[in-house]
């Protein structure tokens, strides 16, 4: 059996599945007080109670992977999760978290009883997921990129999933983009998450919620400015990481992609083709992921599932029948 | 024996190696006029001539490493060179270069005779030699960047070597930067090499050469102001490509680096650091490289050395004895 945990900003997903699907599946939200074990801890109370209700022992999980938010940092040949969004102790988040964490020592902690942890960023672990089960099949050079509260990135080059040394390639919301003072992190400069992202869109639109942005994109001005200008800033990052990366296919995903695609996927298009050096864009895909919302359940298995598994679902897509999640409170 | 080539804007140096040294070394100005095999067929010559001179038959050479100005495109499973600065038919350099080439199948070319032709842009070459005989030894993730008349990028991630699908990863000189008018192939924006490389120092400081630049640096204010800005566009662009590639180590070299570099880098090391998220440039060390002028000699070699020659060279460290280049007419 395989482990797959998802780690949001907000909830954690479990679920466990066998060579052929998916067989439980439950979600609780994330737990932000107390020590860095609280979150470890809640993981191995989800791994006990899920484990009891399919009737199999824990020693019968042979693999674990965890796609999470990140950034990570190094624990001997370990990660550690220092994501600002768990993290309180980074002060890198505006809003109070309620802890004092640095990092949470989740892959360390597993590894003292599973053969096997893998834990990379969740798009990272969305890019895997397209390689092995989307449109990035068969693909040497693949890009996944999420546009949604935040803009994440997962890549392939040369058939190699980009890692870096603590984990943190391909991180693409926090590149350059324009120079004035910024609260995100970076100094003096604003990076594309900030510009971009449907946590920004909200915050310029001002009057109301992204989704009201977007729905009111033909009739008001301001959304249609503050959308535009967020496509601007999106396409540029496209376009830089193309140079960058050298891919054959950018696959988007989010929210903010995936609910407005109409609108937002010939924008794309268009801007990056016009505007990138040709004998850089020539030949470039840019699609939208098949997988959606099944990349929740994809991405953390696909780190982990061995290839005898592979072809079986490859061929069965059992993540189309996963069953619904158990809410734990 | 192994052949080295490597292919400027201005001249093509050719060098013959055994398992111990650089026996012969040749270049000659790079032949622009005539039809898209003039310089594969000038570089036959310098092969003919380089064999004659040394006494070996051009079956003695087992591997030919060629390290070049790019971009490339694809010809079947070979590259062929692209670039602007070479191929007059692609129009995207403002100087007439004197032919309507789109392409130059070089690689093709020599694949014809020679049992393996490896080719790779000249910063791709140079992260190969600094990662064998450089700084970069034994780092699984260090970039190369050079800061010259243009600038440019190779790059190792978890060991393995960044190529991309047509082999022009890691571009770094055509990043976005700042949107204005450009004349430079992206449209709509200014990218990296435009706002900072040697040629942008000397366009913006107009009173003379990037090194009247440097040398009135403590004096005009004129001057000052150049720099600083191309320093700080160059510092964003390290910050950007750093949390794209999460690195270890990022080797400077370069003509403007070098010849400037106890101004420029305690500026570099200090805006990076002070700009960058804490978490992904934490352990990052900005060195200058220590081969410098030998990369030309090691750059192309690097691409195709067996594995015991390696250690003969690392250890003895010819390059530094390598022959005078023979100036061909």
């Amino acid at each position: 059996m395989l482990l797959a945990i998802d780690i949001g900003g907000t909830k954690i997903t479990l679920s466990i599945a066998n060579s052929e699907k998916i067989v439980i599946k439950m979600f609780q939200n994330v737990q932000l007080s107390g020590d860095e074990m609280t979150i470890p801890r809640q993981i191995d109370n989800l791994i006990a109670l899920a484990c009891e209700k399919i009737a199999i022992s824990e020693q019968q999980i042979t693999a674990v992977g965890i796609s999470t938010c990140s950034p990570f940092v190094r624990m001997g040949d370990d990660k550690a999760i220092a994501a600002p969004n768990l993290c309180g102790g980074l002060g890198l988040q505006q809003r109070n978290i309620g802890n004092d964490w640095k990092k949470i020592p989740l892959q360390t902690h597993l590894r003292q009883r599973f053969p096997k942890v893998e834990m990379e960023n969740d798009c990272v672990s969305a890019v895997a997921a397209e390689r092995i089960f989307g449109t990035g099949k068969g693909l040497n050079d693949v890009i996944y990129i999420t546009w949604s509260t935040g803009i994440g990135c997962g890549a392939y080059v040369n058939g190699n999933l980009i890692k870096g040394k603590n984990g943190n390639a391909p991180h693409f919301g926090p590149i350059y983009m324009v120079d004035r003072d910024s609260t995100s992190g970076n100094k003096g400069f604003e990076h594309l998450e900030a510009l971009a992202s449907g946590t920004a869109i909200a915050r310029n639109f001002a009057q109301g919620s992204t989704k009201d942005a977007f729905e009111q994109y033909a009739t008001n001005e301001h959304a249609r400015n503050i959308i535009d200008n967020a496509v601007h800033h999106f396409v540029k990052g496209l376009i830089s990481i193309n140079y960058v990366l050298d891919t054959s296919r950018i696959i988007l995903g989010g929210s903010v992609l995936l609910n407005n695609e109409k609108l937002l996927m010939p924008m794309i298009r268009q801007k990056f083709f016009d505007e990138s050096f040709a004998a850089f864009s020539e030949g470039v895909e840019i699609v939208v992921t098949e997988l959606g919302n099944y990349l929740g359940d994809l991405a953390a298995l696909s780190l982990i599932m061995p290839q005898e598994w592979i072809a079986i679902w490859q061929q069965q897509k059992p993540w189309q029948q996963a069953p619904a999640a158990t809410v734990v409170e």
